[in-house]
């Protein structure tokens, strides 16, 4: 049997470890790029690379930024004194689409999970309670996932961080939503906190 | 708000127009790839560039490698005389993976569609037809997938490839296959095909 060169197996098995892509759509993914060499293979190539070499996480917020301190954190007319926490870069990017919010993050980078022994160390939780006091921190809103993990950390975080106003994110039926596709738990959540017109 | 680093945001662009990723699927993996970037994302760069750089057509069936003569073509033990019309060189790998031929190939890089205009020279029909008389090809195996495009695109060659004999895959039940798994279609023509014990 021939096999394929070596050179194309092994961008198949590092694809294949992408999320979202198994091995058999890796392959399929290596031939499209082959197909496209000039207009997508070498184009991602020299995108990866450049995103290797120039992008890091911000050393304060843990964001992802080409400088040492994210444009977020370097931000003057951003609020200072409200740090939003969230488990990852992809949630701070949602909130920031939804251009609700104005003033600063903290990146978790997981959730704490006794499961996978992630504790407050693996997650940057110290680093987020020296910031209170340098930074004048006077509200914290976790903006973290309604999962078990998600609520186990939202806790930790509520036993540890005194001294300023801690708020999470209302629950209730999204914005369009209707309410025979949602589950009981959001319209129970929903009724809880009625508010009157 | 603040966007996602440039660079981030073009490798997302570029990961999105991979087949079996979206635009969301592509965010996803490119954060994964941040988070693995000394085992993943550097290695795939590399990985990546060697191709785009080392990996090409084969001049004379259109395989995939490192030579401008494939190591199948090249190949002293495989019977020649023997050429297998496949669609694409994933069709090939999978002949390959079954062991079972150890003739040469063509690979058309598509098929014949009145649809989306693609007509013979796309495909390299005409290369495929020059190579009989110096090959010595006596039988050319049609190994087509069993769609509109594939049989139009399999009776447009059954009419072109004369003076050889032409043979296609067989139809019936997959091995392993159960019986009430399997569409019509396909019971149908295993019974026609039907051979004596």
């Amino acid at each position: 049997m021939a096999d394929a060169p070596r050179e194309i197996e092994d961008l198949i098995a590092l694809m294949a470890r992408l999320p979202g892509l198994g091995p058999r759509s890796a392959r399929r993914a290596v031939l499209h790029l082959m197909k496209k060499r000039a207009q997508l293979l070498l184009p991602l190539a020299e995108a990866l690379s450049r995103v290797g070499a120039n992008v890091r996480e911000c050393a304060r917020c843990g964001n992802l930024d080409t400088a040492d301190l994210c444009a977020i954190c370097t931000d003057a007319r951003r609020a200072s004194g409200q740090i939003c926490v969230v488990e990852d870069v992809a949630d701070l990017w949602a909130l920031e689409r939804a251009r609700a919010y104005r003033g600063h993050y903290h990146v978790l980078g997981g959730l704490l999970s006794a499961l996978d022994a992630v504790g407050p160390e693996d997650l940057g939780i110290p680093r987020l309670l020296a910031r209170l006091e340098p930074e004048g921190v006077h509200e914290v809103i976790l903006a973290l996932p309604a999962t078990l993990d998600g609520q186990t950390t939202a806790h930790y975080l509520a036993d540890r961080l005194t001294g300023v106003t801690l708020t999470t994110l209302a629950q209730g039926v999204p914005v369009g939503g209707e309410l025979d596709w949602l589950d009981e738990g959001t319209i129970g959540a929903a009724l809880r906190a009625r508010r009157s017109l």
